[in-house]
């Protein structure tokens, strides 16, 4: 058993970003319900500020700053959701944000970034270079880093989430949470292990970067190697910090073929009317793609996040 | 000053509609505040049952025919969510919909209808065919017929939604609404009237199917004739039950260019993650061409129907 955060870990937590994140919706869909012969609730983390959880631990990571160490700024290097949701974390907190991106990164994300004031720097295009880069900045500013998924105030902030679902629907069977660097997995088991009653957390992963069921199976972390699948979310890999955790309270990874997730985008999109990401989807692919384990349970899935390329619906400079 | 209905009468529709269509959530995204350079409130009826506010049009209709009536069934012609609306409105309330179609109609609406229930009937290509259909169908059946926008029954359903709106945000400037047949503004307006303060109602209508912004300068119904617009829901003419009504209460009718209309939807869709069609988004398109009438106003925006076609973004056969 490792040394797992306490429940009054988690309870300041939630004090701590109430007001701050926004208490997301959560959705029913008789339609999907249908469709999947399951009991099903969404939490719809695509509405959360900046368009994913990742603000909640984002947050909460510079929320548990000191003021000295605050007043030097934070660091992080991401091409994704965590970038923004540092970003802004930092500017309605006052602070500096140092943000590394690769020199790829698309200008949308970029613009993203930068529209919420944070600092962009190059970072070469390996993760290597970024590493590199942030460490410079970290002694050049003194700022402090903060990890995307493997440090525990950001597992602590992304438990937020599972706490609401849980406190509005306490006799759910499955939460089925979607698994890339681990964060919102331990995060959501921690809060299962602490505030539900019986509730197993599942995880979802695209079968083309299964590292974290192999980790699973293995009893280490298995690194992340040439993942192959439309999840541009969930390529990363499990860490030190949130692995133990996952290893003691999640119940099970369940392995989505992007075709399903796609199908479940495609679903939640077109029935529930919210614009979610194939990341977020995947939890309902899961769904669908082992429907005897799910049949007549109560389901909570926790759409993580709503930033997707919109510009195939509409015509080019609109 | 006509015949208006009463506040009484808004009152009992609401009570009878209450638990049966859902009370739509209200979005804020201070991202679009800063953009327009208003304070906005969005309506989602994109996340009403079967995916637009006909719904609350359709099943007070249908509430308020005769239990004979009832039994005998309901026959309507749209080739939009108003079919869909009736096809699910009557499998709740356990009759028959009679859906008359035109031939054309995409294969999505009318799986659509079909999928709800309603019994499609082809119905040729032009309005004049269709009429002709349905009023067959009602000699042969004794169905009642129910239409889209200019019935008062539809219109006091409709009126529901800025109820509920005005409950929440009881101090806004303005209510924004699209027009296309008049049915949804013209039951805003009455909501207005009868529980606002000062609330002023403004429409939003495609500046390449303003016959609404016409006939309201006229002072008689103009026809709309050959429609140019991406808003499909908004082709279609206003009615002599509704248009007594919109003269009376409403303040203005705004025209709003389709470029910045789809500029309103991809705002929408991006930055608040929700799916809305063309004829939704033209709420904001209108703040956004009319910046200096909005200007830190409290402004009030229906998101009527989210049903758009999302196939582009999904590779085919997904």
């Amino acid at each position: 058993m490792p040394n797992l955060p306490q429940k009054s870990d988690l309870q300041q937590t939630f004090a701590r970003l109430k007001g701050r994140v926004h208490r997301t919706p959560i959705f029913r869909s008789s339609q999907l319900d249908g469709i999947s012969g399951a009991d099903l609730a969404f939490k719809a983390e695509n509405l959360q500020r900046m368009g994913a959880f990742k603000m909640r631990g984002a947050l909460n990571a510079i929320l548990s700053l000191t003021e000295e160490e605050r007043n030097k700024g934070v660091v992080t290097h991401s091409s994704g959701n965590f970038a923004q949701a540092v970003a802004l974390a930092s500017r309605l907190t006052g602070i500096q944000a140092y943000i590394v991106m690769p020199e790829n990164a698309p200008v949308v994300k970029q613009n993203a970034v930068a529209g919420y004031g944070g600092k962009i720097f190059p970072g070469g295009n390996s993760l290597a270079d970024r590493e590199k880069r942030a460490e410079e900045l970290m002694e050049e500013t003194g700022a402090n880093f903060l990890h995307p998924s493997n440090q525990i105030e950001v597992i602590l902030g992304n438990s937020t989430a599972a706490i609401e679902f849980i406190d509005e629907n306490p006799g759910i069977d499955y939460l089925v949470v979607p698994v890339g660097g681990g964060g919102l997995i331990a995060g959501t088991a921690l809060a299962a292990h602490y505030f539900g009653k019986d509730i197993q957390v599942l995880g979802a992963e695209p079968s083309g970067a299964d590292d974290a069921y192999r980790s699973l199976r293995e009893g280490f972390i298995v690194p992340s190697e040439n993942p192959d699948t439309i999840c541009d979310g969930l390529r990363t890999e499990l860490g030190d910090v949130n692995f133990p955790i996952i290893r003691t309270l999640v119940t099970d990874i369940l392995r989505v073929d992007d075709i399903v997730t796609l199908q479940a985008q495609k679903l939640i999109m077109e029935r529930m009317k919210l614009v979610v990401e194939p990341s977020a989807a995947i939890t309902l692919g899961a769904v669908l793609s082992y429907p005897e384990l799910f049949a007549r349970k109560r389901v909570g899935l926790i759409l993580s996040g709503g930033n997707v390329d919109l510009s195939p619906l509409f015509p080019a400079g609109s």
